[in-house]
């Protein structure tokens, strides 16, 4: 229950008085006990095996409603707590996964519980409107406190939407539409373009594409699913559009070691997108748009240059196709800043930038001109959730109070020291560190050997998420403090050394 | 603010006992003064135009961040109660759209106000899991308590989901998926396709169709958006599918009148269905699900017999397949069952059933054989919301307590009524009154007219919603009452009479 929370609270500032040092002593710091938070648990603890007998209980019945085929265990939520998860089975687990990068702040924020118990935030929650026909009246007011406080430099449009999916998608048409109407010089469309787009058919539905990456993920609807090309097992069965795909740069590390061939690489990737583009145009479908992760996060945490981002900016600029940052996973402070594509140096680099997960809402910025230019063209019942624009202000608040993007940091420079210790110890398990902020991965030699590390970790109290073919991907939340990197480091370093 | 609902509980009830008859007579019943729920306000009251000067000024705001064009008003929700929506100017209308639909029992409801004050709730809307691998120990037990206490007739299954576009859009891809793992006898899918289907090629993304039907409406996502053809603004410049498209039937009515008619329109459309089945295999497109609305509503309310959907059904199994019914706007107890389709007289009628709006959470019901047969193949990262279940648990509560759906069919049928002697008395202006439960809808003559009733009528404090060319669609919630009926037939009688 919620209450015992509040209740465990005096508790755990006593346990934390009387804090014993990690099991493992390499990677404990003396500034460990300063940054944890006051709410929190101090260590994972482990009961039983995961997924625990009540778990298991849980999954037979869920399966008889659901495929459960993905679900690793319950969740006790009321009892988990800051970078703490609960199981049901009582297994606390230092959390490096965040459902699925998705819990900006940890679990229980005391700052969210507080948006929960006051008064002027209950209506919100009890009565969802259509925000694109009746928004509440502190609707402008909570966009401006809370996403347009955080926009990428230049943007001053944002659009909410209910998930990543809704708004890849949205952000898709809003690049078609635009395109469409550069073409016919914004003048009203023809008779024949209203007709045919009823029946699916051009000029009214064009032959427009997106050119995406592989590798890339976008989310699994239709549209986006088509500049999605992570994993068959998304896309297999699925009718698809003949878009172009490009290939992504695969840089070899560590990087310094690499420069010229990495350069070489980022530059072979970039001559195919300018082909991709001609050969599209040339085949009747042109390229309204690019879309690209900062990072490819389901695809294996693959990273490119700054160099490389921005000379696709201009090469989309010199094509007239509109450039959408797909900053879904990446986006909320996880690099260190608050949107990843910050790295890149440029003032102004996107035409769209696409978020959910740790925002808690869905949503894109775009520039003036990517506003579609008539109501319901980019609509649908809800857009979005105020509810969630409540949290959001929330976190925001917490970020900026608490120094969060500064501490991810600090975190992440402590991880990736770490990463780099570990790959050098054990060069016949681990490869390729890397990451930006907490942002981290590191690959496995096969996927064999990645599932055994990530089910032995968690056997020890860090859950951990997995992408690409046989890499470990970090995603700990904004409060995840060297405290924390040094317990995941502790237990990472146990796993490996037991391993044969 | 929401505390202030309370302190006017009992100014309310006062003014209940001190009730005057709404302006006007002719639909004024004795029963009034018993049905209205005792939390809600009693008349509508008008101290403005509509949108007042506040929401005329919030529109500036919100026009710098967004396109504005469909916004009717500012609304403060925390006034607004029961069928009664107040605007930023202190307006108050019946609302007879509710939030496109979407609004199951009224504004702040008390019972939807305890599930927020309930602390043994707070976890769940501060800490949104990733269903799909984390889901909270409790989430079992609250599928059976709300979504399967009310699954349709045969199913046992159900999936949720974001909103009604990701419903729609993972339905149609797990009938993809039944439909190819048919067609290779279930054995595991072949390299080619594991391979074609990275770069959206067939025969890993196969040539897949689904019919849907002229005027019909799914969403707007991609997917979504390809069976979608209500309205052009919708569609235009957006790329789609070459999926076939069906005539929906046009009846004529009164339905009395024209019974022969009628029955020959449907079986051509039905023959229809055949003819494009078979027409798209011959072109290499097969037909996996045949999706449709139990009656369009976006479309303009069209509606169709019992005997259609059960050919209609009987089509799709003879051919394989799937049927698909979405449920969308008409499911949640508008037409005084609790699916739409529970109407047509069939124990196990469709293969798939969607939902999102009244629900207040998406997702969908599926048989067995349609539950994808590997886990991540229907998947994103939260799979729906666990705190719409607890408010959906809430609603269903209510709706068996209060008997609302006895309730719904006992207005509708005054409303449906009321709509037939105002197209008799106004045979010049309105036409074509049709309806189930208070599902209803009228035509006006022309679009003009249709948005000049709707304009007045909100003025003098009744807001409704159009679809189609020329429909003004009734959408209230379950707690409409024949109280609430003849307040609304009043005003709509006092507009036609101005009316010239």
């Amino acid at each position: 229950m919620a209450s015992s929370l509040l209740t465990r609270q005096l508790a755990v500032s006593l346990q934390q008085n009387l804090r014993l040092a990690a099991p493992g002593s390499r990677y404990v710091s003396k500034t460990a006990t300063k940054t944890v938070s006051e709410f929190e648990y101090d260590t994972p603890s482990m009961k039983t095996v995961v997924p625990g007998p009540k778990s298991q209980e849980l999954m037979r019945q869920l399966g008889e409603i659901q495929n459960v085929g993905a679900i690793h265990f319950f969740c006790n939520y009321e009892e988990s707590r800051g970078n703490y998860l609960v199981d049901v089975d009582g297994n606390r687990m230092l959390d490096v996964y965040t459902q699925i990068s998705s819990i900006p702040i940890g679990y229980n924020h005391p700052a969210l519980m507080k948006v929960m118990t006051n008064p002027n935030n209950v209506s919100a929650f009890v009565n969802r409107p259509a925000l694109g026909i009746l928004p509440p009246e502190n609707f402008p007011d909570k966009l401006v406190e809370s996403l347009l406080s955080i926009a990428p430099s230049g943007m001053t449009r944002v659009q909410t939407m209910a998930c990543g999916s809704c708004s890849n998608e949205n952000a898709f048409k809003s690049m078609f539409i635009l395109y469409r109407n550069k073409e016919r010089g914004f003048s009203t469309p023809s008779e024949e373009e209203v007709s045919t787009c009823m029946i699916n058919q051009s000029p009214g539905c064009p032959d427009l594409s997106i050119l995406s990456f592989m590798g890339a993920f976008h989310g699994r609807t239709l549209g986006c699913l088509a500049t999605t090309h992570s994993k068959a097992i998304h896309k297999l069965d699925i009718p698809s559009f003949d878009w172009p795909i490009a290939p992504f740069p695969k840089l070899q590390y560590p990087l310094e070691e690499f420069v010229r061939e990495n350069a070489q690489e980022e530059a072979r990737c970039l001559e195919e997108v300018e082909d991709l583009i001609v050969k599209w145009r040339q085949k009747g479908k042109p390229v309204a748009g690019i879309v690209i992760e900062p990072i490819q996060a389901e695809g294996g945490d693959n990273h490119a240059s700054p160099d490389f981002f921005i000379k696709l900016r201009n090469i989309a600029r010199k094509h007239g196709c509109a450039f959408h940052v797909d900053e879904v996973q990446t986006g909320g402070g996880a690099t260190g800043k608050f949107w990843a594509h910050e790295h890149w140096g440029l003032d102004d680099p996107a035409d769209i930038v696409s978020f959910s997960k740790k925002l808690l809402t869905g949503g894109y910025y775009h520039r003036d001109e990517l506003q579609a230019d008539k109501p319901y063209r980019i609509f649908n019942t809800w857009m979005g959730d105020p509810s969630k624009n409540l949290f959001l202000s929330e976190v925001l608040n917490v970020i900026r109070r608490e120094n969060l993007l500064e501490e991810v940091t600090r975190s992440g420079k402590a991880l990736m020291q770490g990463l780099y210790a570990l790959q050098t110890q054990y060069p016949h398990i681990l490869s390729r560190a890397r990451g930006q902020g907490t942002f981290c991965a590191i690959d496995a030699c096969d996927d064999t050997t990645r599932n055994i590390i990530m089910t032995k970790a968690r056997d020890k109290g860090v859950f951990l998420g997995s992408c690409g073919e046989r890499s470990i991907r970090f995603r700990p939340a904004l409060v995840f403090k060297e405290y924390h990197v040094h317990q995941l480091l502790n237990i990472l370093n146990d796993v490996l050394a037991e391993h044969k």
